[in-house]
């Protein structure tokens, strides 16, 4: 607490994984038993979970966490080319690629362990509950593991995916430049085919590209990016984009590293937080030396990003639960420790900690039952695409549809979680030292990038609400319905939540839906949640995690009490159209 | 956007002061024109009503405006025991001190004006909307010339009033220790009485007090510290708490400047936001030698300090107008420049600007409507609070119920509208360089300081709804529903509320009327702000404020349609009571 506090490094609140409420979840939610009878995730056996969930959470817990703070303070730093992270971060990520923990959910024939999706998510809410910003590595890596899993040739899968799985490389994902956001098809990186020489048959690639995530450090020995750009006389728009891989360094054909590419980070940006992540501006092809090669077909780029894209959006919704943990246990820890002013009506007039009194209470009971709200309805979408890629397509599609509501009310969550617990802290919340504030700051990132939660909710009701002509969505909400029918508040919700789909199909124009999509999104959300919430206090009440037999009841309670009548205060914005909002010019409305 | 960013320093958004919404809110809601017919208040006739707000918000954005980003980038800064502030503030407070704008509310005799507390509000809404931090300043100054007006004595008055007025001192407030936050019941600082030697009479001050905003700095010439402490054998608690005028210069008789007095500024905080107002840890009596005078009588600190606390949170409030028309013009200037993607649906596949995609709209319309709305309650309140100085005591107390509802839903609605004018920014808002994020940092300390939002919804529900034996509170609904007959949603509202308020008194016990506290306080003063929206609209389509004519409707139309149906479904949560947030044991909760 001095001027120079900024320098000075003090222990962050101790953070303990939260492996009770994950294993419930995995079961619960995500099914996991039904998983492991397949051959395919045999593996998943209960030991074996256990073990992960277990094991993940130690090792997040002694060696991410602690550099969480640092991570904050000291953040990732660009001399002459070179990030800088701080001290320790090297050691950290050389423990995590030797315990294997990157290579959970690759294929087996590449070196990973073909364990279900939802152990990933473990994997990564686990890490990043422990350090966001240092999460974002093996994150991105993923990403660049599927893209080359499902469209690489087998070349290509040869050369990158051993070291990728392995975690010794890293990899990134290059999409947005400074005119081309949300609407990737504006990108203007271009892609020239080499037909001579050493490089023939691959790509000559220029482009600058922003907010590229990890997109330069040294703390795995090469980098992987997966570029979107232009071929000579590709059609306009998001038909003409193809997806290059390009490595930091070329790899030879012994699988050696040859000399530099020539790519470069021009600088980092200034954040809001997640310091510890190095946001790249990326320049390829300066002297005219980049080289790339095609990943799938020409002009087929933006469809091979789309097929990672859902796995990418549920970790960053993942990313609302994780925030959600850590700032949870933040402000659990403060409030039983910081004693101030006696309880209201008490004969006894000495202070007690905090956590007596009640409306700290409610911050403290709210900020529970959302994050595990958030983490049933993550494990439960993990458990769909499991289902899908064993071939269920109708639990693939299920997974699609809720895809925008973990991204999008997974992060909003983890904002308002992030908010209460800065609250809590009182004026030692605005105080960077506790380090509260970090976590309200590290959050505002989840909503807006993969997708912001806009385009989330547009995705929702323009797209995935028409899968199987509304099918998949209206047996989703029927299911909640039949589940739980003792709970009319989230009965009742669902019904809102399927005349409004109902209507948003077959009456609302296409303003319409998108003037409500984000209230229908957080509707269907919540909707779902609640319902895995319901199953989760089931189960308990049957007896299978004693641990949480007294908590999980209060925590469900409070969501569907109170988190599910607000939220059908949403119905008039989802249903209210479009005509409001245009009722006033641009100029007026700026006026 | 490079890795040195946080030295540049970068336009900021043109900011143009919120005239005619203002004017509107001074005229409708305030009902300047009826304040005007006293004696006291004849001053305020249109004319001086209009050149005010119109000269403060161009001087707002001429002078403290330019200065909020460089203030954020290189804050206060601590060296030698001196607060530097960043070039430029030096010169702007010199500025403003100049043009008298210090001393709008102050009393005549002191060299004031005299005028309603409604136009200081003003002039703090225009200046905070410039510049959050440095508008702390003026705004601590008003509280330390309250003080004095009210408790301090005829000398007191004479030595330090005139200064303070004027703005050529600056004031503050010390009442922080950092065992006694919310419970300033518990401070220990000390106060010894001198009875001989030059300062016989005075008291021999010691102890240390944190966050005290602005406690040194070098643009006024002198610095009066209002400190609480205890006289020797003062009784426990709050009821032997003494409040004292500290000087940091002593004033010889001749009102000048005598030798320095035994204080210090410590150290500063490092903070999530407002970076230029320093936060400073101050030291009282080091030397056995910090001279102060007693203000009131002793033991009677704390009644001196929550008279002029109404006032000081109804200040805060405004700081949630504030942050809210900043953030929402930045967002609005960035939705009118970025273009990206086309309209969807739209035959023409040109890229359009931001602000013609629905849920973009959406968030813009609603941060207008929520500023809107947080101004019209921000100026029904100070036309109360200015009734009750012409003497009108039901309109006192009924401002004292509205002061609860303006703090915290105003902070709170802040907070909102700063996070959505990030999102406005997508992958910008993240990046520091657009000023998006310092709105969302600096909006954050609102909900904390002067009162947490927590405490400022019990006094609610334990102090302000009793008064009257709830008379006041019922009326103010009873006006509601009396007027906007043809809203039904707001009357329904109104009603919920009146229906929770009677509960609460006749049958709730504490902990459920605590446990259902800030629900309640939302709903409140969405009730109020809705009725309050529709008496702009009305006196709009009347043709008072033909500027506004268009966009009012729109604004006031969202927040009835939107806002209110959403705010009702809290109502499950006001009444919850309190038996589930102790379902589980302080221990269990944290598990």
């Amino acid at each position: 607490m001095g001027s120079n506090a900024k320098r000075t490094r003090q222990p962050v609140t101790p953070f303990a994984p939260a492996t009770q409420d994950q294993l419930l979840a995995i079961r619960v939610n995500a099914g996991i038993a039904e998983l492991a009878q397949s051959e395919r995730f045999a593996a998943a056996e209960e030991d074996m979970v256990e073990a992960i969930v277990e094991g993940v959470g130690q090792f997040a817990a002694g060696e991410f966490a602690p550099l969480n703070r640092i991570g904050d303070l000291e953040g990732a730093v660009l001399e002459n080319g070179v990030v800088r992270l701080p001290a320790g971060f090297a050691e950290a990520y050389a423990s995590y690629v030797e315990q294997g923990w990157n290579a959970i959910a690759s294929p087996m024939e590449f070196g990973g362990q073909g364990l279900p999706f939802t152990l990933a998510c473990n994997v990564l809410e686990n890490l990043g509950t422990a350090n966001m910003a240092f999460n974002l590595l093996p994150m991105l890596s993923v990403g660049a593991i599927e893209a080359l899993e499902h469209h690489g040739s087998a070349a290509l899968q040869a050369k990158y995916l051993p070291k990728l799985v392995s975690g010794e490389w890293s990899g990134t994902m290059n999409l947005t430049e400074p005119q081309a956001g949300s609407d990737v098809g504006a990108l203007r990186a271009t892609a020239v085919p080499i037909t001579e020489g050493e490089h023939a048959g691959s790509y000559r690639i220029a482009g600058q590209k922003i907010y590229i995530t990890w997109g330069e450090h040294e703390l795995a020995g090469n980098i992987i990016h997966l570029v979107l750009a232009r071929l000579p006389d590709a059609p306009e728009g998001s038909a003409g984009i193809s997806l290059f891989v390009v490595p930091k360094y070329h790899v030879k054909a012994d699988g050696s590293l040859g000399p530099r590419n020539d790519l470069r980070c021009v600088s980092l940006e200034h954040k809001l937080g997640i310091n510890a992540s190095p946001t790249c501006v990326m320049s390829y092809g300066d002297n005219g030396e980049c080289i790339g090669e095609l990943v799938g077909a020409e002009n087929r780029g933006l469809m091979a990003m789309f097929t990672m894209m859902n796995n990418a959006r549920i970790n960053v919704g993942n990313q609302g639960v994780q925030i959600g943990e850590r700032a949870l246990q933040q402000a659990m820890h403060y409030a039983r420790e910081r004693v101030q002013s006696a309880r209201a009506g008490s004969p006894d007039r000495a202070p007690v900690a905090i956590i007596e009194h009640p409306d700290v209470r409610r911050m403290l009971l709210r900020m529970k039952a959302l994050t595990e709200a958030a983490r049933a309805l993550l494990y439960y979408t993990a458990g769909q695409v499991d289902r899908g890629t064993l071939g269920n397509d109708t639990a693939k599609r299920r997974g699609d549809v809720l895809v925008p509501m973990v991204k999008a009310w997974g992060t909003d969550t983890g904002i308002e979680i992030a908010g209460l617990g800065v609250q809590i802290h009182g004026g030692m919340g605005f105080i960077e030292e506790t380090g509260a504030a970090q976590h309200y700051r590290d959050a505002r990132i989840a909503p807006i990038y993969e997708g912001t939660n806009g385009i989330q909710a547009a995705d929702l009701v323009t797209r995935k609400l028409g899968y199987d002509g509304g099918g998949i969505y209206a047996a989703l909400m029927a299911d909640i319905a039949r589940d739980c029918v003792e709970e009319p508040a989230l009965v009742a919700l669902a019904q809102d939540c399927t005349a409004i789909a109902e209507w948003m199909r077959d009456t609302a124009s296409l303003d319409d839906r998108l003037a409500g999509s984000v209230a229908f999104c957080t509707m269907s959300a919540v909707a779902v949640a609640g319902w895995q919430m319901v199953l989760q206090a089931r189960a308990v009440a049957a007896g299978s995690a004693p641990a949480l037999a007294a908590t999980k009841p209060v925590t469900t309670r409070y969501f569907l009490d109170h988190v599910v009548p607000e939220t059908r205060g949403q119905k008039a914005a989802a249903t209210g159209g479009a005509r409001l909002l245009y009722a006033l010019s641009a100029e007026q409305l700026a006026s």
